[in-house]
């Protein structure tokens, strides 16, 4: 493939570059999962310099965001709800993803991606190397107690089960209840597994 | 449309006659919802009467189960695990299911209810409703506390995500950990859901 101010006539700023760019990201991301895709490569498949893969997108992490039509990078989220530290963090945790799936609504594209993983085993792939690497690895990072791996994990799988539950399958108990209940009843789940004794 | 003894020529014991009835019930149920459908409408489509249908697969839920290809009904495991009481009725649930997903291994067909659910709206609120008779009712009916629809709910999102972070996502500290470890993880979340304040 070509670099950039290739015959191809790609340059920062045109019409497309951008477009370009997250089209070679997807289907990198897809057939070589998120562990296997590199910001170079995608820049190559894409006929630019990777600086303006950078320019544009930031760390792969951003990258794998904007492909996948994520208003925002989980990685980003995280690390700002991590970074005040362990105390409290379950209960930041709950009420920050309620805010942001309150915010995306029906067009939440983590729906998306969790259909398309439940459909295809690459996509699966793809998710959990994201989710591992972008997300759980950096809540891992602030346990400060045995198996932190699995801590973070166990969070995720209550997470999860939130959108599932109450924004796939409605359940209607939980599509009513107002953020405070369920931060209140999920909060200390998220704080146990972080900190807790099992 | 025809009663039994019909043209069609079904009658109990015909070859066919059984999965007649399970395309007849698989197509109610996803078109009309769970509540919607009656075994009485399933017959008529089918071209049987109402009380081979109980008599093949007992009552709805058990018809709903057998349609979707689910290897038990999960109306009855549920209502087994809930009947010696709430004491401890939270780690029942997780080992029970735990145990059963073990059994199932990739041809889980829960996940492939998930997936339809996740796809198609209609499905969704087959699944919802099939969740709620037949399932969540059932817990909050051994709840001695407040709101015991939404204490079930919760269950329901805690189990849930299990299920789509362990057998979709597959993430690898949940898949590599051992059942005791992860009843004593979930068990208790389910217990204070279920019991608890919050």
């Amino acid at each position: 493939m070509a670099s950039s101010g290739s015959r191809t006539g790609r340059r920062p700023g045109d019409s497309g570059t951008r477009e370009a760019i997250l089209a070679a990201a997807a289907g990198h991301f897809t057939e070589q999962g998120f562990r296997g895709t590199t910001v170079r490569a995608v820049a190559t498949a894409a006929g630019v310099d990777p600086a303006l893969v950078h320019h544009y997108f930031g760390t792969k992490d951003g990258l794998f965001a904007a492909s996948m039509a994520l208003p925002f990078n989980p990685a980003d989220v995280v690390a700002r709800v991590v970074e005040p530290g362990i105390d409290g963090l379950g209960e930041r945790l709950v009420r920050t993803l309620l805010g942001v799936f309150a915010q995306l609504g029906d067009a939440n594209p983590m729906l998306a991606l969790l259909r398309s993983a439940a459909a295809h085993p690459p996509a699966a792939q793809m998710l959990r190397e994201f989710l591992g690497e972008a997300v759980l690895d950096r809540v891992a990072a602030a346990v400060d107690a045995d198996r932190p791996q699995l801590r973070a994990a166990l969070c995720a799988s209550q997470v999860v089960g939130i959108l599932v539950a109450r924004e796939v399958v409605a359940l209607p108990a939980l599509v009513e209840a107002d953020i405070d209940t369920l931060v209140s009843a999920y909060g200390p789940t998220l704080q146990r597994y972080l900190t807790g004794e099992f």
